[in-house]
């Protein structure tokens, strides 16, 4: 499947130089999985490995992108390269132009930050898969920090977290129960939370609940999250926000329990993935579920599973591929 | 696959007589894959479809074993007939005298409750798809009711509720921040509250840390589940407990969106289980996964991977499994 180098060593070569477009192009064919993707990787991993990875998450209008950008233009003003990678698992699209980016992209290639978005890729629960590989080009790019930003929503963003070396939860005063955003295992992963629009009503309130949470959640042993405030749109509490961040980037990255340091999950990750792929995709096994379940004769799970696979179908399977 | 017969014939005519001893053997060679497992779970689908599945989880010394033995004495008092899995998603043995349970199992026998315990099967997070496996064997078997009890941890714990019609969640009194056993993504899944061991202080204490976390995570539109209390060692109660289950039982069967209502994705589960464990067992591809870890020449993931799996390889992969 490396026969073909296609593209890949002039790319590589611009990825070296900091050429964003190449930067762009890389990160492409590595989420279409073109030929010579792992060698490409292969090369980009040794390359890697200075960034600290932020992922930041809370619910929709928490002002989690204007905090992100602010987050990168600060780190740009000490002299650090933050760039952003927005992760939506609950769109369908991928490629760009989601979470209305367009205008976004824009203003924040004036200050030089690269802005990349990320949706559902396949419905193979790659995600976390695609995030991974994603946020190591652009730590192979020279930045420093790589801030993924992603939609508090249920198991899909606890598998994009797990990708961060650290994880910022946002909430907003005067929702009601806003708190209730976050969600089920990201209280338990939370190194800060923020408190944004804190120049409204009930802030201390949110911060009040915060800490009922923690109370309520929180193991033996555990870190307990600071809570910081800030106005994103102002710019109030972005300093010692990126202080936290200093503080907080040598504790984490010295924990041995990291998971994005596991090197057994993630092969097993990454070779999982191709295999489901090649069934699922290459193979159109998709597509024979679907007409399986369209025609409504079986309703008997363990005879659809055997229709669809068994272990003498593997060859041909990869004969199907070869063509 | 399914060319040996074995003994599945006269194991689904012991299932159908209502032979315990059958009962358990089917359950082993279901686990184990034995050849033939798939046509005799055929069969057990077409029997089963009458129980209700009950998942009740909790933190360890909450009670959770004496009190579904209760339970399943107390519906064996109303003339009906209650099983009993027993699931600790933190033990690596499996096939029974986990969880010190030889002796309850002796217990329950005298009243004609059947107990059967699971622990980790594989790596390969299989052990959801065992738990609904084997719970639909008990189903088929004429139990009304099958309690899951599954100790409290993590993601584990919430894969193997999902197989369950209604979850419960049982609380005590006077562990401080006992609640904190109400791990993440449970809250939000429960039907039922249990505050066991009621006749200790601080018992409205805890029901006042519910009610406080329900506020706080529980999103619009969803049902808030009750808390009653109990003392299993001495019965009080559990008669409350048992009306409230048959109360729920018609709410939570109507409901569609039950996971385990979901046809396809029972089969996506069935089919990646058998195309993992194929690649992972089968193949030797976890034995030359540690092999190559433990050589440490490699520590790139995308290097691992490929040595570990490519596109041709399918095709060695099912050659090696005919010898």
């Amino acid at each position: 499947m490396n026969a073909r180098p296609d593209n890949w060593g002039a790319l590589l070569e611009g990825l070296r130089r900091r050429d964003r477009r190449a930067l762009a192009r890389i990160i492409s064919q590595v989420e279409d999985r073109k030929p010579g993707w792992q060698s490409a990787m292969q090369s980009i991993f040794a390359l890697a490995g200075n960034a600290t990875i932020i992922g930041i998450t809370g619910s929709p209008g928490a002002g989690k992108s204007t905090l992100t950008g602010a987050l990168a233009t600060g780190l740009a003003a000490r002299g650090r390269k933050g760039g952003i990678l927005a992760v939506d698992p609950t769109s369908p699209f991928t490629g760009g132009a989601i979470l209305g980016d367009r205008v976004r992209m824009i203003e924040l290639a004036k200050h030089n930050i690269f802005l990349r978005s990320m949706a559902t890729r396949g419905a193979m629960g790659g995600l976390s898969r695609a995030t991974r590989d994603v946020a190591r080009i652009l730590d192979a790019f020279g930045h420093d920090i790589v801030l993924i930003e992603t939609v508090g929503v249920g198991q899909d963003e606890v598998d994009v977290l797990r990708v961060a070396d650290l994880t910022v939860v946002v909430c907003i005063p005067g929702q009601g129960d806003n708190v209730q955003a976050v969600k089920a295992g990201i209280m338990e992963i939370a190194d800060l939370f923020i408190v944004n629009k804190a120049d409204r009503p009930g802030t201390d309130d949110v911060v009040g609940d915060i800490r009922a949470m923690q109370r309520l959640t929180m193991g033996k042993g555990m870190r307990q999250a600071n809570i910081l405030k800030s106005v994103a749109t102002s710019g109030e509490g972005l300093d010692a926000i990126i202080d936290e961040l200093d503080r907080l980037q040598p504790i984490v990255k010295a924990d041995p329990s990291a998971a994005n340091r596991d090197l057994g999950t993630e092969v097993r990750e990454l070779v999982e993935d191709d295999l489901l792929r090649l069934f699922w995709d290459k193979a159109g096994g998709r597509e024979k579920l679907a007409s399986l379940l369209g025609e409504g004769k079986i309703s008997d799970p363990y005879q659809l599973a055997q229709a669809l696979f068994s272990e003498k179908d593997i060859a041909g399977l990869s004969g199907k591929d070869k063509n």
